[in-house]
């Protein structure tokens, strides 16, 4: 059946009682590959019918979808001919995991960070209605995403579209979950949506009927003619949206295919803002991902038969550190509580969630939110961690420097996945936080070099506060480098792992993997170089780096980040200003986005692998004047 | 009888029927201050009965009050014992206009960005109880702040507190303003519900009137006993807050004390999440104010009787020639369409609202969505223009990045109140646009020093975009420096305005009007500086940069923002990769906030003044070696 489909809506010539069929196809193709390569699977899953129902009545690329984050977009792939890229799905120069413009001419919109949808796609259809054509347009988002401030700002905007008669479709794919389960008063809201079905049926003919309540009938009645919704309020669920002037249809199965077919095609009649809720099961059909969908929600390669990753992970990671670190230190301390996004396994904070279920909050995904949310904590005297993924702290960025950093309030915020994230592509690289963080005034930013000195940052940060603290550290398992010649953490103070007299070896961090390659290959060349642990981004240890200047002819900074406000650029401030004679160069990623790919491949890609840089070193300093 | 209040809750021991003689007073002497002074009025002259109330129920500083914005604090900071502070109002050394932790103990948090007081009292609430205390905590936000995503996600997040019966009053100031007037869906549905308060009543006695509907009386019935909401959604108004789990009371009068009074402390009472829904009038009790509030939100210093500013602007701001060309160009360009986040005059894009209502679109105070939103219009082929003031497109920062970055989509942004803003504060400041903008691939940013060239530089974005471009400017008139030796825009280049031997100085924007003092001082001096306009901070003009390593001994560059990740940094990381031999200064300000104060002054404090950065430079290139 899914051979029929080669290009898109070749899916309108399947024979409606095969739809079943097809859905098992597509599950089971999405099963083989994902578990080979690697993806996100329990997403795609629960949105087969959906996705079908869609290309059913829509018409690619004529027609424009959005979807939210992008980790349902899978189904979308395979329909509009991209079964192919499945075989290199996320892998360097392969498919990306993710809607992209620049793959497909289906693709509407790229997407990867959450609640982007519907102010996108009623961008699109603004700019539709200002053109004079006539496509359909269509938002899909899950009820994760509605957590974010974002996606509200947009259905806030939604409602100019009834004033001139626009049409704008948003699908509201409710699975219960973001890639935990929701929390938030909307989620109560639509359980209580998703069980009151039954109330539609009643619409029709109670409001002939009020008319004959004896007491209070007539003045109700009076009161209906001035607000003709108050009647649909007690019947209708979604009425929060319709106060919001948004038409809302449902809730309708969203797996069931000739029903969502109807419906898309009654709803595409209608000029006006819409909202389509859709109830589907993430992880459906696979009886792992039903079990535990958050598990399956992104996964390495694993076992299809067990459910079971191929190979374990290898040692404790970052984040497992981190957690660890701040859940112990929570056990002496009553004062420090822990925030998360909607992330309470990806930042490992599950782990305090067990322990300390009372000063634990999951926010949603909601960064902005939790970090104003810790900094009235924090005013009040409580310590509050978040641990936020590096790429979505972006969204809280004015919150840090405001709320934060404004109050020089005592916050410690772990930003996770630091550097560059591999598969996920340039929408989750986190290579742009030393630059933002950098730019506050009264943060500490720190990024360790291996798991033993990222504990005792997490430690100095809570046990010893002065203001917010923020520590960046990468995905994956822990180095241990270094870990035996370790000098304890002073304030603003790096320390030098190797002492020289010919090259400065600065790297930041991670970056300290390729570092220390770097420094062996210059040894074996007969250069003596020194080897900076920098330790602090801010407040850069200039006493440090001034030392370097006088035994040394280049000192290289190395940063797994942008160039643009990064570490480098600091260093080399201070160096001009104190007048350094040598050389300085700053290694780092030079303006620009960075695809997907394993981080081994996108930092030979880049320049910033170890071969690479003991390269340029080398021919920085022979042309040396 | 406001003499009588000289500290915290001295209002208590007012008699009640002198509250309004009380609020007279108030009024009059914010009138009389703020028409010598400047600063906001009309959002403040509203919120008098409210504060008054807050101050009758409250306990100051045990309980803790969160202001939203901050526009409305004068009537608490009068309340608390600052009625002294006035006199120097937003002034240098002054008292601040917001709240301020530092100036006050009866000021719970810090505010000036919008939206965010739910989400820090969500934090105060929630560390109180974690703590054991049992002080009140209470939030004031008006509806415009409600248009902000960020207050959302609180309100989503407020539903929590019910569970543990926990307590925290969020009072809803609606004046159906934000500074201009609201938009959006959320609006709308106030709107409504300001219309609907003679539901309340029948709330009582309609449960049992139901039941004896004849037909389908019974169904409803056994509907409604699993659902205890459904009779109230018919009649409560608010229900959208009930339905989010928060309870809500009113709507009421904000200008009646004693109701106010009263319902305080009903709702003290309870141990839930309330919101409080009280109406007022902005500008109240000063006609001007009143009719024409927006002009009366923020002012300069006017004359009471006429409500006329006492001196007029001086020439055209960068605002106005900024909102001007995008105006005239739309006129030929019918792609051109302009979006705004609730400032149309404050950025001036109301001129282009009354040529094109159609094409202009203003979101509410929403920068995340107003950036989504352009990014959407520009994948359909438009070219969006949105003018937003530095500080709060903050808010933006991982829009830009992640919805129009990525996408390299044609948006042109105008950075507006780029640079030091003078009285607004640390809040307002708008010194960190370069570094987060810079970080951003795929951006062009750029930086005019007069009003020609911010001329130019929009019509170059507008008609020959690739890709998104930043221009920003600063606050206040536009200069004319240099306009008469004008030479034309060229994508990527600077010009030499000046052409010397010895030291270079590259100011940036609005620094060349302290750089040309500077130049001309050096002149005197028997210096012969070269005066170099970068214009774009990216892409840099690595050509141009690089010819100054020739002739100069030193060179020198200037910004009104923070030096980490700023322009200079950037200047500097090409020259010390070209390896020049002499001296690099970069003159901009260090890591910290910058409090109010006129720009005058600030540079001053900040060493940004002309006399400050001669006396510099001449010491640089004195003890050259």
């Amino acid at each position: 059946m899914l051979e029929q489909i080669k290009h898109p809506n070749d899916i309108k010539s399947i024979n409606p009682k095969d739809y079943r069929l097809l859905a098992k196809e597509i599950r089971k193709f999405l099963l083989l590959n994902v578990s080979r390569t690697g993806g996100h699977l329990a997403s795609n899953l629960g949105a087969v019918e959906l996705t079908m129902a869609l290309h059913l009545t829509m018409d690619f690329p004529k027609d424009q979808l959005v979807f939210d984050v992008g980790h349902q977009s899978y189904v979308h792939k395979i329909l509009t001919g991209r079964m192919e890229g499945f075989k290199s799905l996320r892998q360097y120069g392969g498919m990306s995991g993710f809607p992209k413009r620049t793959e497909s001419d289906c693709d509407a919109f790229h997407s990867g960070h959450s609640s982007t949808s519907i102010g996108v796609a009623l961008g699109l259809a603004q700019a539709r209605d200002l053109k004079g054509t006539d496509e359909t347009i269509v938002a899909v988002l899950g009820d994760g995403a509605l957590s974010g401030g974002m996606a509200y700002e947009a259905l806030n905007n939604m409602a100019r579209l009834r004033e001139k008669k626009q049409k704008l479709i948003v699908v509201l794919n409710d699975n219960k979950m973001s890639i935990s389960e929701n929390v938030g008063g909307m989620s109560g809201y639509l359980n209580r949506v998703r069980s009151k079905k039954e109330y539609v049926d009643f619409k029709g003919n109670i409001e002939k009927s009020l008319m004959q309540i004896p007491l209070v009938g007539e003045p109700i009645a009076k009161g209906l003619k001035k607000s003709k919704d108050s009647i649909k309020q007690l019947f209708v669920p979604g009425m929060m949206f319709e106060d919001m002037g948004i038409t809302y249809i449902g809730p309708i199965d969203g797996h069931n295919v000739p029903l969502l077919v109807e419906t898309f095609e009654r709803a595409k009649k209608l000029d006006e803002p819409i909202i389509l809720h859709v109830v589907t099961k993430k992880g459906k059909g696979y009886k792992f991902a039903e079990q535990d969908p958050s598990r399956f929600h992104g996964v390495n390669p694993f076992n299809v038969r067990t459910g079971k990753a191929l190979k374990s992970g290898g040692g404790l990671s970052y984040t497992d550190i981190f957690s660890e670190t701040v859940t112990a230190l929570a056990q002496e301390d009553p004062e420090i509580v822990a925030v998360t996004a909607a992330m309470p396994e990806g930042t490992g904070l599950s782990k305090f969630r067990e322990r300390f279920p009372e000063r634990f909050f999951d926010v949603g995904i909601a960064e902005q939110h939790a970090v104003a949310f810790c900094a009235g904590m924090a005013a009040k005297g409580l310590k509050p961690v978040a641990a936020v993924y590096s790429t979505f702290l972006q969204r809280a960025y004015d919150q840090l420097l405001h709320d934060v950093g404004i109050g020089r309030l005592n916050m410690l915020i772990g930003v996770d996945r630091s550097g560059l994230v591999g598969a996920d592509g340039e929408t989750h690289q986190g290579i742009f936080d030393v630059t933002y963080l950098s730019s506050i005034p009264n943060f500490t930013v720190m990024a360790p070099i291996n798991g033993k000195e990222l504990k005792e940052m997490v430690t100095c940060a809570l046990k010893e506060f002065d203001g917010p603290v923020a520590v960046k550290y990468s995905r994956g398992s822990a180095s241990n480098l270094f870990e035996e010649q370790y000098t304890p953490l002073k304030k603003g103070k790096g320390c030098i792992l190797k002492q020289g007299l010919d090259i400065a070896l600065i790297p930041l961090g991670n970056m300290m993997e390729e570092g220390i390659l770097v420094y062996e290959e210059l040894i074996k060349d007969g250069y003596t170089p020194t080897l900076v642990n920098p330790r602090f981004v801010k407040p850069l240890d200039e006493e440090l780096i001034c030392s370097l200047m006088d035994r040394h002819r280049l000192i290289v900074t190395m940063e797994e980040g942008v160039l643009n406000g990064g570490f480098g650029q600091q260093v080399t401030q201070i160096l001009t200003e104190h007048d350094y004679k040598g050389r300085i160069r700053n290694i780092g990623i030079d303006d620009r986005f960075v695809e997907h790919g394993s981080v081994g491949e996108l930092r030979k890609m880049l320049g910033l692998d170890s071969a690479s840089m003991t390269h340029k070193i080398k021919e920085w300093i022979g042309d040396k004047a």
